[in-house]
């Protein structure tokens, strides 16, 4: 087995320097003007040691990311009446596609695709304010993360706000199915917010960590989910969390993971590892480009997959 | 850790008496005269040790499990270059849908759904006649499960022959694409016996062996893949095994497997137990009703899932 | 040849005790309140005689009819570039579809179905302030009418305005490819405002009389648009004006007509006579269903056909 | 009004010179070798004088023209139960998609879309051997061309048979619909023999007088269908003739039409002319595209529309 820190440090020297990066997303303009020559990594594992390269310190916009916590947060709200209202299937549709609502009455097929997330947004809305929701999601983020100085980045939250018609449109669309119990703007204020949080790898990496470790946080020594919720997030992961390239993820680097168009991916390994990528260029499906690179190289290095056997 | 054999024998013992069973499938007439009372278990533990319950020894039409052993047997006959002529993401449609095919120009989504079984049987025909490439399959599947007594029931093949419109559909619908090597009648020959295929749970559980042990079958102290092969197939399993109910077993089962409307689903847990259960009745969504539940039973009660940190 | 008089007044009898009446529109909850027992025609013939009988002169609100005249308004304004963001093709779908709108790169298939409604308002609000572009479409009406008490029912206005979310989504997600000029809402406040025009079927058969005239307006002495463009709308209406029943109305009714959800409906039979019928009841598809009856009946009666060679 | 006969010739003139012809349809082998070259139009105006220049005694393959032919004759034999079987409605997708039926259960959405008139076909075959049904198709358009020397072109409909896959899977998923009564492979044996006849402009437009005199054939001086049905033959030409191209051609051209991949359309001006034309190349939605410009030539030179006054 190779040295866990070797591995990280060679693969950051060469995603540093990889010509073929992808694309920034543009259709946020507050995101188009991120430098697309930036990558970090940072691997936490089972002992908490943590293995960090390139711009593992950088924050940057979390985007879909988010919604592994905010699912998170309204199972521990809701617990199973959340999949009245969204399903758990992975979609065959880009992410923000609108056609399957409309095939399937207005309910999202999993909680990761974007109509999904704010279906989620608007049950944690529900009973608070849009201030008070985003508070407690930020609150949620810096406990697991076990760092308080994460904050949302008001510019990329003002900027989608202003450009996210695509999304006004699902919120609406399962407004008219009845599946927001929210005002459509309300709803949408509350997820523009979540996914406008700003963190680094090395956050994430802390963040992401119950996920490994069967609902259990090792780096704040508190249990955040069951041990099969814990299970079952990741799998709705692994069979949803790359929008309409999930399968190619799962097949390609076999871990669960979740990515979003700020160029983030979180994984983990159950028991060994968990992990955070970044590097704004993403692939055509949406996905950050050399993230999925950095972690397929990663997992092979490391002869991590969960469909092996040891 | 409860005793495995207690757990396969309380199982079996509940669902010989469960009244919800679903529904047999009708649209192949032959499978319609199933009787849909049995149920069938049977786990083999990483010592080889064989858990076998209920009508585990009772052959039934594996049907779509067949499709991982010809996947299996295509990879090793032309290697990646399968990739070219179908996906590996879920379809997020039902297994014989068509609509995916007229936007996708012929490219079925996965090998695990019809159509693209369909361009798998096409592959394995190349260079020989339907008989030869059935003689193949067969063979391959046999000496999987250290048994030449396995046949082709062709009472069922003879069947779908005369019933199986969609397929010849989907087939001719390819081929218009171009995504068709061979006659449609000539592929679709090969591929109605390879569904027809008959096996016990004690067979497929031996059979699906290789993919719990990274690709080496103990029962024949024989490798049939790679490791890294064994885990990919094991991905699409989980991804695409069970059609639009992938994300919902992958959630609630935790586990990779592959279903068949014959009632069968084969899985692993891998490096710990591979599994075939039986139960004629299906779901709304195509896969056994028992089975599934048999299944989540078992992974509970063993503690077993992929996205467990042991 | 039977005489008009007669036959419009027997038809209107018989409406007004039909039993089978169709189901008010409900998703516009002002609309709702509509009494279904109502029946009303109005038909002006060739020689500028009216025939009207039932509920003739009792005003509804003409929603998706006013399509016709700010379709008529928006070629005026801008000619043929509006077909660089609208389409001339049926859609194959519901009224409010939003499925096509993502095939198709947000351009609507044709100004007749919601989509392209709100394109055509779009076009017309551009250049000015919702308020006066509702000035328009009202003073624009008003002349076509030759009756300057016609008024925007504005509770209706405010219904839509609350729960027209699926025209949110639609705006929104045409905005999204950069089909929308304006910003979604104050598109929507035109749109929304022509929808709740309240008109009479006596005011409506007059104002619909230019595209039965070859573009002339008998009843005020007026040209509205030219031969060309006079049939070209009328085509529109034929192929499009009765959403996913269009070719079913070609198929029973055989003249071009525009139905909308309020249970009105106009059309012509050129060189002949103007009609306007309404009756709140809507067939499956969104369409007055005593509407098409009485014109079915109308038609019949009269031998009015467009494919007739008389 | 100018002269028809000059009219027509200036028309063919300038067809035969044009530099942008289309694309003649290549995924028939035998349509593929057809020069595009050739242009022909012949117009039977009300006093039964025949107007034809170009190469209008060139037979061609009439291909989808043939749908109206077996339209009339499936009315004839079933009446109103053929609708029971295939719908009205515009389908908003290509000639020969298959989404459309497996959304609406293997119903197809007219009879002027391949679907639709592989059930006509179906239709006339039953009861009927495949030579028969043949015989009856080739022995009406005769009678209704008044010219028994039309033949079908036996290597065009060998060509269709070896290489209509796409077909093959139309005709195969509606009978896992139940909705064709007769071997898929008989039924398209039909339908590729009709599509194979061969006829010239002069005979189509002979044929297809009875649409332009309320049924009537003056040719041959016989009703062929009651004036109710030519109306309703000729609603369903002008919504669906020209598949997602219908709209398109009621708005330019103004009359109902029929067009085929074999480059010719016939249409019909009720009570003045009835007409074909023919040329080779296709447009972008598979209809001639030469065709197309000239009957919309023909039409505004002659001031010919359905929407019109006179």
């Amino acid at each position: 087995m190779p040295d866990l820190t070797d591995v990280v440090a060679q693969i950051a020297r060469d995603m540093a320097r990889a010509e073929t990066r992808g694309t920034v997303a543009s259709y946020i303009p507050e995101l188009a003007k991120v430098d697309p020559r930036q990558f970090g990594i940072c691997v936490i594992d089972h002992d908490g040691k943590v293995h960090a390269a390139g711009d593992a310190d950088v924050p940057f916009s979390i985007q879909s990311v988010s919604k592994v916590f905010t699912l998170t947060m309204a199972l521990g709200k809701v617990g199973d009446q959340i999949w009245t209202r969204v399903g758990r299937e992975p979609s065959g549709n880009p992410f923000n596609s609108i056609v399957q609502l409309e095939r399937e009455a207005g309910i999202p097929r999993n909680p990761f695709i974007n109509a999904g997330a704010i279906v989620v947004s608007d049950i944690l809305l529900e009973g608070h304010k849009p201030r008070e929701a985003i508070g407690s999601i930020l609150s949620f983020v810096r406990d697991l993360a076990d760092d308080q100085t994460i904050i949302v980045d008001s510019a990329v939250a003002r900027s989608e706000t202003q450009t996210g018609f695509r999304n006004v449109a699902l919120a609406n669309y399962m407004r008219a199915f009845g599946n927001l119990q929210n005002a459509p703007e309300l709803t949408l204020g509350v997820y523009f917010h979540q996914c406008a949080i700003s963190m680094s790898c090395r956050q994430l990496a802390t963040a992401v960590q119950f996920l490994a470790h069967d609902g259990f946080n090792p780096a704040v020594g508190r249990r955040v989910v069951s041990s099969e919720r814990a299970r079952r997030i990741a799998a709705l992961m692994l069979t949803c969390g790359h929008y309409d390239g999930s399968g190619d993820f799962a097949f390609q680097v076999g871990i669960p993971g979740k990515s979003g168009v700020g160029g983030g991916i979180i994984a983990v390994v159950p028991g060994k590892a968990a992990i955070a990528v970044w590097s704004p260029g993403l692939n055509k499906v949406g996905n950050s480009l050399l993230g999925a690179v950095a972690l397929e190289r990663l997992t092979r290095a490391m002869n991590w997959s969960i469909f092996a056997s040891r």
